[in-house]
């Protein structure tokens, strides 16, 4: 079932009061119309996280969590099946560690529950990561506020700019968002800020998702290119970089949407604060080393060669017929250039030692 | 006069053998048509330079001094009309320093000349600039091929991967271009040679025009986000970075399309090659501090906010309605990031005393 909504969903996935199901936001339609649409079957699932109806690092762990609901659902004492279809959508998309995460705690689950109860028992847990994340959220908010207060303190009546990139905000989570989740905060305590939102090619979830967020809670912002904060940066015009990621490496290396590591070299060449916002659902407790070893989607080259939302005719093309193009979805900032991360237990430095204390 | 053309004009500015009238390839319309437009006028001369028909430092120098001969050719008899409307040329766009240049050359000559001849006499200068910038592409391309070489002997059979940001190609030029003229020299004579093509948000020179280019002329080559070239040069997929350039300082500072400063950046951070491509006419002698002098021309919003080349209507909005956006066209790469020059006379370091010792 799919259909358009005039009012705004409090989620981006819910259970819907009255029938149970599983509903989404399909986000590919904003910001122009809010769709949304049941999350029926694991096709229905792996099709909504590959196709990026939902996306973000926390959502994609929800929504697998709920895909395995699903699947036991539809393999009733066939637990062999059903975790065939799990695997299905663990390996959905590759970057995000919070999908194969969720989806493990979700099976876990239903695997400790007596058979014929197992569907069930996923659903719960499905639910429970779900306020976890919400809760996560509220509490980066409000770690992240200080840092925000302490740069507003040194520029009484004047808005902290805040630079950041792609939409780590409540659509890739649950509540209030990761890189967001401070800001909103920040903006509800009087603080004023003013965020630099970078468009986010190629799918623009800047310009389509996170202003779309910003202007509906009344966050003052402006869209840039992609290839502006440099700019900005070198022109006093950044007071601090904050990102999501959706995997970080237990010594401190982020994996966020491909163009972050431009972002954090630029904060380091001009001396402004790069933090990065997460849940402890997106750390990688077991790879060392992230440049190598965390694997990076490479997407449809499509998405580069037509503009977001529309049809993919010639007179849509954005480049020659002929010429190839590359879609990498992602990149790995080094720890080195990170300033700290603002996660739901505190702040803390973006390295092994610091993490695993925070963390222990 | 504007009509559509089938075939490929060997330069982007010409005087037509029959008509004698100046003529451009209208750039917005690539690479989906080839559009040839008249420039009769000084109104169209500044139309062309500001709405971007025409672009490219080298480029719209011509095209500027050009358009003196039409300021001249307007108002025979009546200097200082002339002088007026060159004035407003010169200061269409604000960024590359060859406009300035190469009007003011133009001036110089007509006001040489006696009166009545002088509009004859800065059409003379314009072609005579055409030609030289032409001569430059040629040198710059036989300087940069070895630098490719060099590269191209420490990975035999393989090709060298550069790196481009934005347009600097034939269309930016007169022929060959600035940055694409080693890499077309490389390719002419057999050495291998792929090249990632930044996209260059917002008006995408880079999948629109340098694709185009390469295309045409059968190089090798993938069309990029800007947000991918960490990423590449994280993994070794990146071998050299060869930009052009809209105004350096004599110390070594490079304005060019916004960007330029990020791929800069990750260059050094990985250990790769960055070089500027530009002739003579693109040094200011004199402004000494690149990022706090320069002006930096900011356009129209709506350039981030519509697809470049689609209709500005509620449906090709890339992002909410109401939400703002800010269009910085150029940043300045610090001379410290910038691996060297290649330049008609030479390749030279990124520092005051190479760059007079060269050009002295």
């Amino acid at each position: 079932m799919t259909k358009q909504s005039k009012s705004r969903p409090a989620r981006p996935i819910w259970e819907d009061d009255n029938t149970g199901k599983i509903m989404i936001i399909d986000q590919r339609s904003l910001p122009h119309e809010m769709v949304i649409t049941e999350l029926a079957t694991v096709d229905d699932v792996i099709f909504a996280i590959r196709d990026m109806m939902v996306r973000g690092a926390p959502l994609i762990g929800v929504t697998g969590a709920y895909g395995v609901h699903l699947a036991f659902a539809a393999h009733p004492g066939n637990q062999n099946s059903a975790l065939r279809e799990a695997g299905r959508i663990r390996a959905a998309r590759p970057t995000a560690v919070n999908l194969a995460w969720a989806v493990d705690q979700a099976i876990e689950t239903a695997l400790a529950a007596p058979e014929g109860q197992r569907a069930r028992a996923a659903r719960q847990k499905a639910a429970e990561i779900a306020e976890q994340e919400a809760g996560n959220s509220r509490k980066i908010g409000k770690h992240g506020m200080e840092l925000i207060r302490e740069i507003a303190n040194k520029k009484p009546g004047k808005p902290v700019n805040i630079l950041t990139h792609c939409n780590a905000g409540w659509l890739a989570c649950i509540e209030g968002g990761t890189a967001t989740a401070p800001i909103y905060a920040a903006h509800e305590n009087g603080i004023p800020v003013h965020v630099w939102v970078d468009e986010t090619r190629p799918l623009n979830q800047g310009s389509r998702l996170t202003a779309w967020e910003l202007g509906a809670a009344n966050v003052a912002h402006t869209v840039i290119t992609d290839n502006a904060g440099g700019h900005l940066m070198q022109h006093g015009m950044v007071d601090m970089v904050i990102v999501g990621t959706d995997r970080t490496t237990y010594t401190g290396d982020v994996a966020n949407k491909i163009g972050t590591y431009l972002k954090a070299l630029c904060a380091r060449d001009n001396g402004i604060a790069f933090y990065v916002a997460l849940p402890s659902s997106t750390f990688d407790w077991q790879i060392r080393d992230g440049v190598g070893e965390i694997p990076i989607e490479t997407r449809d080259p499509d998405e580069i060669r037509y503009m977001p939302g529309f049809k993919k005719s010639p007179e849509n093309l954005l480049m020659p017929e002929n010429s190839a193009a590359a879609n990498y979805a992602f990149d790995v900032t080094p720890a080195r250039l990170v300033t700290g991360f603002i996660t739901e237990k505190g702040v803390c430095r973006a390295n092994e030692a610091a993490i695993k204390t925070l963390f222990s």
